[in-house]
């Protein structure tokens, strides 16, 4: 069991680029309410069930799994379309590691940037490439991504 | 990967209480739709999380994952409303594994018995102490009871 304490930022400019490697991820929901979703996710060559409770604030229960990676795949056919399709560059800054989200398809031109933080009130430095906060706004969250893209908004 | 062929059927009588010992299982369901089902069981001091497809005749894709049986109590409860109790004993016939169900809660008097075929085909013995089959009929999946249970049928 975890609980994800996680703060989510707009990204403003390109200089994250150089900081990492981005790895192509493919994700879909086999179930996307506000309180409970189920997630099937490709990463490179790994795949993984997760499942989220409720939010609460920027915190919220979660489990994940790792599972085969063609089991993955056939999980995905049965999730809501479209996938999300993105990238994601992990960069380590300090003791905190950023993931920086470059969505691909009808999200296209939407960047996030995400950190995990070790408790609620963790003081922590904002990286330059960063903007405004969007933790709280349901628009971002990847379930809704997918019924709302950011083609359309 | 798995492909389920199973058939079920109504049980007539007593007499497979003497063949096993009785495991009480706890089970709900995240997502229950007819072409996919994500379920969360606790089987006696187990626990898994089973994903299935759509239903083809008495065939079914199905992934199963066993999981840390305290994250499933928490998953438990985040699941539709009732969970499904019962009582599943293990059989075991020549070659084959019967599992006889017996519910408790709101589907209290529906005893099930299931066998799982190596093919489709497959030629086995049917014991005594099973009766009508009802592998076709969709008011018998699990999912379908904590919807319409047996009491109110």
């Amino acid at each position: 069991m975890a609980v994800e304490i996680e703060r989510k930022f707009l990204v403003i400019n390109d200089e994250w680029r150089a900081l990492g490697q981005p790895v192509v991820y493919r994700q879909g929901y086999l179930l996307a309410e506000p309180h409970r979703t189920v997630r099937v996710r490709v990463a490179g060559d790994r795949a993984y069930l997760t499942f989220k409770g409720a939010t609460s604030g920027i915190s919220r229960q979660e489990f994940e799994y790792p599972i085969p990676l063609e089991e993955a795949e056939t999980l995905l056919g049965w999730c809501d379309r479209p996938l999300i399709e993105k990238t994601r560059t992990a960069i380590t800054l300090g003791d905190l590691t950023w993931e920086v989200d470059e969505f691909m398809g009808d999200n296209a031109g939407l960047i996030l940037a995400e950190v995990e933080l070790p408790d609620a009130g963790y003081a922590f430095e904002r990286p330059e490439w960063i903007g405004k906060e969007v933790s709280d706004d349901p628009r971002y969250f990847n379930a809704n991504l997918i019924r709302h893209p950011y083609s359309q908004w």
